[in-house]
This record gives structure tokens, sequence and C-alpha cells, in this order.
């Protein structure tokens, strides 16, 4: 973290790659059915090798490789029946020269064997002798034991969520929990006299029902985070640094939706001032510019624009790598995307990045437009598209990448 | 459904258009907290307009547009400043001809005034007169009382599943509980002579732990569902049919998770056609032929290949929108995906879908081949191509869609 910056305003990029506080959230065991999308805290090594035996690919006979050299459909090798290999169990046979057992897929190698002829090249001519009319080589048709995993062998990275295939290669080692990073608590603190609970009924002339909280909340269970909705704080600089105080304690990221007021958007600096350090106020985003990056006893604090569409914008960009970065993860899962053909004209100021709302159908991407305080365009979108800081606009008709909403 | 067709093979592509249980699961009630992801059964309307009342969307002053016309920098309008309207609060002055109002952004517009003019393009050269070197239009600078939302419209659609956005709308319209479709209730089952439970410290010879039942637990809760782990039955048709029997009244979807040896490749179809008809037996798809897809008592049984590699591949590809469908959600949201290059030919069967894991690393995909017997393929894989029925192949260099893991 940089030293004191009052009112530094950064360009997006500044900020994903230099607001990086060094909190991590502390580690925790959980059970393998809870562990999907936690991320582990160090690379899961393998008790044992995988799958731990020398395991037959194919229905056919253990046999020696040596036995089916030259064997053809016109000059079959002729082999002596020894016995069978049954599924689940030790074999009970050995293979000498010249004889082979029957094996199920996924039976055990018996002694002696070294490879598995398939069953489709193979006959029973007599009872008790086999023709085998393809030769196979030395190891053919079977996996070594260590060959899925060596043993003390990574069965998971660190830093990378888990996936649900993860989760079975856990299971196949006997590994029935993880260490893995606690979710991220994140404080979510609502901020406007203005502002009432989404259970009001009939809000009073004037009062809008808290609409980012409940969004926010879902960005940051998305992310693998622990929403807290903390409530609804007055315009009242002493009222949110009180508020600010109580919570840091217990969080691990602190999120402030401002007031939409000229006077609310400065308070949430003027609390922050008092509590810690703020990074940068003002992004080079639209929409999203009064944004606040900040760390207070070494909790960032992300100060958000009163308007719930921004801020939501904002904190998909910014919080949200914040939050994986938070439980240890610092590449995010890939989010889903398409090329598209833009419809029409996009214009935007150098330096400044712009996110567009946009409907994608046949190939297309339709920009929504209208007033930025309006939430539904958020929820009709199909996704976002970016114009970069460097770019002054996007021509219709360019192929631009849309972020789809899932 | 189809009646009777038994070991009938059939392309993915059938598979999904046409293997389609008219099963949905029943409707509950949750609270918005708890509704992220959860597909609502039916629209939600809004309870009233939004944003509910005139809003300012700007700083400014609320006047007569009609006041500001012809206004310049060398000709401004002077209006008396009659008065302030306060964050949150209902405005307590009217706007009279000649006259204007102190506005902040999301203020209520005050009776008489039609448009707001923003602060930047106003002075107040004495007290309590307001110079405006601008004209606005009526309706310039605020949004109308239902511009966000019409009374009654949809905040939310029915099917689709509800992104953290949606959240925020239904709370800035006072909904605090959603009507969804209950999370499908998928019961996995494993069989097999050889496969132990996860937690087995030290298998036997030729045991292995259950990995399958784990992974697929994790692709059903991804897909919104709700796994159940049933355990593992042994290969022995009567015990497969009789724990078919205890969980079809208790479940939306079956999964059956076969042994891998060959008899135990037919007891699950042995046992299923018992129960139920069988839709198909075989799907022209690499890894993952050996597939049985079913339907006993109106519940979907999907019977995997005994590969857990196969058993996944199977399963993300039908399984997952089935488990969507199941929940009233015939669209499931986008996976992510890359455009890269393929880094070598890949061989295919012309009908037939190849599904092949890859890692992407600089614009390129590297297939990951070996025995499909190795399931840490899958967790080394960033993700998977397909090749598509028609295609006999690949060609080194050709560009390619991978879906990406997450």
């Amino acid at each position: 973290m940089h030293g004191r910056e009052f009112f530094t305003a950064r360009t997006v990029a500044e900020a994903l790659a230099g607001f990086r506080p060094a909190r991590r959230t502390l580690v925790e065991t959980v059970p393998l059915a809870a562990a999907l999308h936690r991320v582990p805290a160090a690379a899961v090594p393998a008790p044992g090798p995988l799958p731990g035996f020398v395991r037959s690919t194919v229905d056919g006979f253990a046999v020696r490789a040596a036995d089916t050299y030259g064997a053809s459909d016109g000059l079959p090798s002729y082999l002596d029946l020894v016995g069978v290999v049954r599924m689940g169990e030790a074999p009970t046979v050995a293979v000498p020269p010249g004889g082979c057992a029957a094996m199920p897929t996924g039976g055990v190698l018996p002694a002696g064997a070294d490879a598995v002829v398939m069953v489709e090249y193979t006959a029973e001519p007599m009872p008790g002798t086999i023709e085998v009319t393809r030769p196979v080589a030395p190891g053919g048709g079977l996996v070594r034991a260590d060959e899925d995993v060596v043993a003390g062998a990574a069965l998971v990275p660190a830093g990378r969520p888990l996936r649900a295939p993860d989760l079975g290669l856990l299971a196949a080692a006997g590994v029935t929990a993880v260490q893995v990073h606690a979710r991220p608590r994140v404080a979510i603190v609502s901020t406007g006299d203005e502002v009432v609970p989404p259970c009001t009924a009939e809000p009073a002339p004037g009062r809008v029902r808290d609409a980012t909280a409940s969004a926010l909340a879902g960005l940051v269970a998305d992310a693998g985070g622990e929403p807290v909705i903390v409530g609804i704080v007055p315009d009242d600089p002493g009222a949110l640094e009180t508020t600010l105080r109580g919570v840091l304690p217990d969080a691990d990221l602190v999120v402030v939706s401002a007031g939409s007021s000229v006077g609310a958007r400065d308070e949430t600096a003027g609390a922050v001032a008092a509590l810690g350090e703020i990074w940068c106020h003002g992004l080079a985003i639209k929409p999203g510019k009064p944004t606040l990056l900040a760390e207070c006893d070494g909790v960032p604090v992300v100060g958000l624009p009163g308007n719930p569409l921004s801020a939501l914008v904002v904190f998909r960009l910014v919080g949200v790598p914040l939050v994986w970065r938070l439980a240890g993860c610092g590449n995010p899962p890939p989010e889903p995307g398409t090329r598209v053909r833009l419809s029409r004209d996009l214009a935007s100021a150098a330096g400044r990045l712009d996110v567009v709302q946009v409907t994608v159908r046949e190939g297309v991407a339709e920009p929504l437009f209208g007033p930025s305080a309006l939430l539904s365009v958020l929820t009709r979108a199909d996704g976002y598209l970016v114009v970069p800081e460097p770019a002054t606009g996007l021509d219709a008709g360019s192929e631009v990448e849309v972020t789809l909403y899932r």
C-alpha cells in the first residue's frame, strides 16, 4: 500500500494492479461436501499413488506380453487359462509363461503378467485355452499404480477455487477434508437519509428502498464471500465513523454504498480518512467515478457511488477480484463471454473505462441507454462490454467482447 | 416421452432435444437473501412504479422549463429561489412561474416544476436570485415516477435464475420473498463391488474409493440442485432395484454411476427396466458411450459409465441441463469459454460427439490425452472442446471454442 494520497483519481487498471491489501482470511478445515468453490490454502498432496495398483483398463486376459509377440489371425498365440481375477479383489492367481488370467476392466493385474489383451482379440477354442490374435506390448491395456497421481504430488493446487472434478480426485485419494481460506466477511454499509429498508411497505415521499445492499450481497456470495448487511446509516459523518469502527474488527472488507447527495459523497471520505488511509478517491470509469478505495486497520474499504447501477458496475470490476484475493485466489474463475457485433457507435473519453450494459440477440450487442439511475437496465441486460481506457469510442459493426451475466 | 425402446443408441443432440421429462419441482417461497440463482416460478410483478416519484438525476434547481428557453451565457434567465427540496423528504415548496427550488440528486420534484437545471449551468449573483445560462427541456434532469419500472410490469422473468442485480431491483420494489422452484433433489447412487467410501483409509487390493459421487454432487450443486449421496450398492441386480425403489419417491432425478465391469454395465439397465422405461441405452459420445437415459414413475434416471471421467463428461453435457430444467429453467446460464487455436490434429468418428479435455495457454488449446481412466486429466484441464457429431476431426491450427471450467 502507498502512503496517504488524498483525493487521487486512478484508472481501473491502476486500481486492479495497485490496490492490493495484504490481508488474507484465516485457514479453516471443511469437509469435502462443503468444499466446492472454496480456495485451498495450500496444495493438497496425494497421501498415496492413484489408482494405487496396476489396473486393467479393458476387459480381457492378463498375459506376459512376450507370449503374444507375432500373434495374428493367421497365427494366433495359444495360452493356458490359469484363473480369473475378480473385480475388487486381490488376484488369487499368478500368470506363468504361456499362461493367462481372465480380467475385468478395473481389475488388479496378477503377478507375472505385464499386459492385458482385449477380449475382442481373443477366443476360447476349447475350455481352458485362450487364442490371442493380436500382440500386446508390456503395459498395454493397463494403467500403472501411480499413473493417475504420484504419491505426494499435488491433487489440487493452492489458490484455485475447487471445482466438481477436484472433489472427485480428492475423494479418490481419501482426502475427505480440505484446508481452505475462510470466506471473506464483507460488511455492507448503506448510507443516505433517503434510504429505507427493502421491507418498508410504503416509503414516505422521497424515500427509496435499499436496492444496493441486496445486490451487493449477491455479488459477494458469487465471489465466495460471506455478505453481512449492516444496515442503513444516516447522512451524518459521526454516524458513519461510529458504524465503521464497529464493523472493522469483524470484517475482511467493508463496502459503503454512499448516499447520492453531494454532501453524502464526501462523508464517506471524511469518515474513512479519520480511520485509515485513502488510496484513491475517484476512478476513471463511467458509470462509477465517485469511487473510493482505502485501507483502515489493514481492512480494505470500498466506497461506492450512491447510484445503485454505478455501485454494482464498480463492485463487479473492482470489488469482486478483491473478495477472491482476500480468500487467497489471485486469479478469479473466468466469466462467460461472447464475441458479437456492436449495433451502433459508442462514444467514450480517452483515459476513461466505459462500461456499457447490452442485450445480445443473434450475434449483435445492443447498448441499453437511459438515465444511469435506472436499476432495471441491469436486470434487462444480458451482459456488458467495456470501452477500454485508451479508446475514444467503438464503431457500429465492430466486433466486441461481451461479458455475460449468469 | 416415447414408449419402451430398449437398447436404443442416440446422439447427444437427440438426447438433449428429446429426453425431456415433464417433471418440475414444487414451488416454494424463499427470502431475498436466499434467492440468488434460484429460478422464479412466475414473473414477479412490480407492486408499484419505480422510483415511485419524479426524481431528480442531477444536483441543481427545479424549474419550469419554459422559464429557461433561450437562456445563454450572454443572456441568462433570472429566477427567484423560492425554497430548498431536502433529500428524502417531500417538497415543502411549489415552483411558481419565474421561480426555482434548490434540488439534490435523488430529490422529489416539487409541484409546478417540470425540469431540473444542472448546478453547473447556474450561478447565484445575489441571494435569492438564480441565474440560468442553459435552457432545459421539460423532463430534463429527472426520471419519471415509473421510468425504471411501471407498476405491474415484470421485475424479473420466470425461468431465469436470479442474478445479483435482480435481487437489487426486487428489494427496490419492496419484494422481500420470491416464489421459486424447489432445488431438484438428485439422488446419486454408486454401484460396484470394487467401490468403497472416500473415507476408507486403506482400501483392500483392487478396491477404489468412490470419486464419482463427490464430483457429481459438485456438478449438481452448480446446477442449482440438491445432491443426495445415497451410497454404494454392490453389483447385484436385486440390490440396485431395491435401492432405486427406495430413492425414487423422494428424488427429482436419480443418477446411477455404474460399476466398470461388463456385468455391472447391464445391471443398471436391468434394474431400471424393471421400474420404468428406458429411453436410450448408449450415447454417440466419447468418452461416455455406455450411458442410459430412462424414466421411472415420472422421475428421470441417468445411468452413467463406470469410468469417473466419462461419467462426469456425460453428466456435464446431459445431466446438468436436466437439473436446470427440473427447476423450471430451460435455458441454463452460459458457461465461460474462449476461442483458441488447436495445437494438434484431433481425429473423430462422424456421427459421434468427442469431448476432449484441454489446457489453454497463450491462445492455444493443448489436448490432454492418456487412458480415459485417469481422473487427474479433469483436474489438470482448463476446459474442454467438442468435436461435433458431423465432423471427422479437427486440424491443428484451427480455431476452436473451449468451454472453460470455473
